[in-house]
């Protein structure tokens, strides 16, 4: 038997751990650390450095290098030949290094809850037939790692909220059911893509870490001024994660 | 001048606090504490236990009697009275106990960010002269304790998700924005104004709380146990927080 904790370890900054996160930490026998590839390699930096912080005791923790996603063919075929390699990935660290069962504890960015695919992978290997129970523990969001830094709300008052993507908004437009839109998971300034007329833009990339880089505006006045800014750090960092908050004016 | 934290707590739970939360706590000069009258005393109480868990030092702690909203009239004519109450009740509080300035810290339920009024009434204060510099310290809100406690995600796979609430729901039917709605702010259990076929359902209340209840499943099999449940549990403690997911399948 497994028992899986997902971690929610906020999104970039040791303080957003919770209390929480920090005892599900010190309570696992085992904690699995991804790595990505080079150009996140901060990313990893911070999963070590998070531990180093949150350890109080010594818990054994095995990096593993994460498949890679075929950049080619239908996105979402490929993303689910990706989950079943992380699976496959998973399955063979559990049974190297847990193998009479065990505490696992995986640091999942953000929440789990919140476009991430652990829970998903976690299910595929109970469909493989592992003895897996899961534990998520909530974190802290890119989406309010945002509101925060920008010291905003998420919704006008008693209206709702769309959180979407990059891909969707560039497909079909601005989502009617809500004058606040948070997307995420945009490689190509969609935002760009909407009559800007009356929409203010609340934008952050790298929130909560050192290098947290804001502009809001406008979308009139600031899109062009994102679209730089983004371009330059990412050349600069060699990766680069955004989110940002829209919003029209409220229709009655 | 006055640096205000609005601090978020999480929804119940002290070990939702992020260290980030208790060292604004610990470097307040004053925390304000709202009373909201007798049948939530669960919920001054357990400020009152953060306080105690999270001061490593002694920080003065003020409580003050939160103005009640009218119940009458139009809503959104109620609420802005209501606001306008409260920032007046904030400034007659800092008047008397930060004449000189320094930094206040109140505590948010949830997430500052998610349907709270804390950041609009300190924009009144602003607007009425006051100088204050407001932080937002972002909290586990009541939505993700939900998606951790049932262990499920958010939205589907890079698919969108609509936040609403309860009377949004009622008055406009199911968003077609997404195939996954959260709703908040439900005093009517309004999903059974929906046609139930083939939507499932994640509802929880008091999530963090000792007395958390969870129910989940097909609409059309659970809707009336959680109507009776919520009836059930209001009537045991005096009042509830209940939110949840729907979820209908998703369409091409
Ligand atoms: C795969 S999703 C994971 C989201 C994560 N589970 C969360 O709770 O924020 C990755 C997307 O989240 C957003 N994101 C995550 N961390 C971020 C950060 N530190 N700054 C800005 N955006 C971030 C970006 O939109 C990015 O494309
Ligand atoms: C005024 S809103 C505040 C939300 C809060 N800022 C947050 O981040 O969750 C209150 C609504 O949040 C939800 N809620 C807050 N705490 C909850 C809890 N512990 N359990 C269930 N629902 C909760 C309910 O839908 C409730 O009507």
């Amino acid at each position: 038997m497994i028992d899986l904790d997902l971690i929610g370890i906020g999104t970039g900054n040791a303080d957003h751990l919770t209390r929480q996160a920090e005892a599900a930490m010190n309570a696992a026998d085992l904690i699995l650390l991804p790595r990505k590839g080079d150009a996140k390699s901060d990313l990893i930096d911070l999963r070590r450095t998070l531990c180093a912080t949150a350890l109080t005791r010594p818990v054994r923790i095995v990096e593993f290098d994460l498949p890679v996603r075929a950049a080619t063919g239908a996105y979402l075929a490929a993303v689910g030949d990706w989950h079943d390699a992380i699976a496959a990935t998973w399955a063979a660290q559990i049974a190297e290094h847990l193998p009479q069962g065990g505490r696992l504890a995986l640091l999942v960015w953000g929440d789990p809850s919140l476009y991430d695919s652990t829970l998903r992978i976690a299910d595929r290997l109970r469909a493989d037939g592992m003895a897996l129970h899961v534990r998520v523990i909530p974190g802290i969001t890119s989406l309010q790692a945002l509101t925060a830094a920008h010291a905003i709300p998420l919704n006008l008052l008693g209206a709702p909220v769309v959180i979407t993507t990059g891909r969707r908004l560039r497909d079909h437009g601005w989502p009617e059911a809500a004058d606040s839109v948070a997307v995420m998971l945009d490689g190509d300034c969609s935002f760009t893509t909407l009559a800007p007329q009356g929409v203010a833009i609340w934008w952050g990339a790298y929130l909560g870490m050192p290098h947290e880089a804001l502009i809001a505006g406008s979308l009139a006045d600031v899109a062009d001024e994102i679209v730089e800014r983004r371009a330059a750090l990412r050349a600069e960092h060699g990766w680069i994660m955004d989110i940002y908050l829209l919003r029209r004016p409220a229709r009655p």
